[in-house]
C-alpha cells in the first residue's frame, strides 16, 4: 500500500472552502476501488487542513489525478491555496481500519 | 473526532520486533467501539515507523492507555525504542476510509 500525507495552507479564511472542495473529491472516490483511504482533517491552526490518502499503490493515486473530477477540484482548489507540502509518503502495513 | 500521528525511532533493528508489538496492539483494539483507525505504516528510514489513530474522542483515546494489554505492550516496547514523537493531533472531518 501507499500512504500520503499532505497540509494544505490556504489563504485567510477560506479552509472551509477548500474542506468543502476536498470533501467533494473524497465523495468521487468513494467506488474508486484503488482508493482506500482519503481523509480531511484540521487542528488548531485557523488556516491549515490535513489529507491522509492511502492507495492499493503509488500509481493508482497518481492515476487519480488524471481524472477529470480531480483535475476540475484541483483548479478550483489552486486559488484558494498558499501552500502545499507533502508531509509524508509512507507504506502502511496494517491494523485497525485498513478495508 | 480526535486524532493522533506518532512516529517511532526504534532502537538500531528493532523496527520489525516493534511493528509486531502495534499490530498486536491494533488487533486489540479492534472490538474497541471508540478506535476507529490503529494504522501502522513505514517509510523509507530504517529504524522509523509510524502510527495513525482516529478515535471517538480525546478522552477515550486517553483512558485506552490504561487497559491491561496496552500497557503490557507499552512495557514491552518501550526498551526496543529509541524516540517517540507526536507529530500531529487533529480532529478529522470526513471522507472516504472513516468508519
Amino acid at each position: 500500500m501507499y500512504g500520503l500525507w499532505t497540509t494544505f495552507t490556504t489563504q485567510t479564511g477560506q479552509r472551509d472552502h477548500v474542506i468543502a472542495l476536498l470533501l467533494e473529491a473524497a465523495a468521487s472516490l468513494e467506488t474508486h476501488p484503488s482508493c482506500l483511504h482519503y481523509i480531511i482533517s484540521i487542528s488548531d491552526e485557523p488556516d491549515v487542513l490535513h489529507v491522509r490518502e492511502i492507495w492499493t499503490d503509488a500509481a493508482a493515486h497518481l492515476a487519480s489525478l488524471e481524472l477529470p473530477v480531480t483535475r476540475r477540484l484541483i483548479t478550483q482548489a489552486r486559488p484558494l491555496l498558499e501552500h502545499v507540502e507533502r508531509v509524508l509518503e509512507d507504506h502502511p502495513l496494517g491494523g485497525k481500519g485498513l478495508m
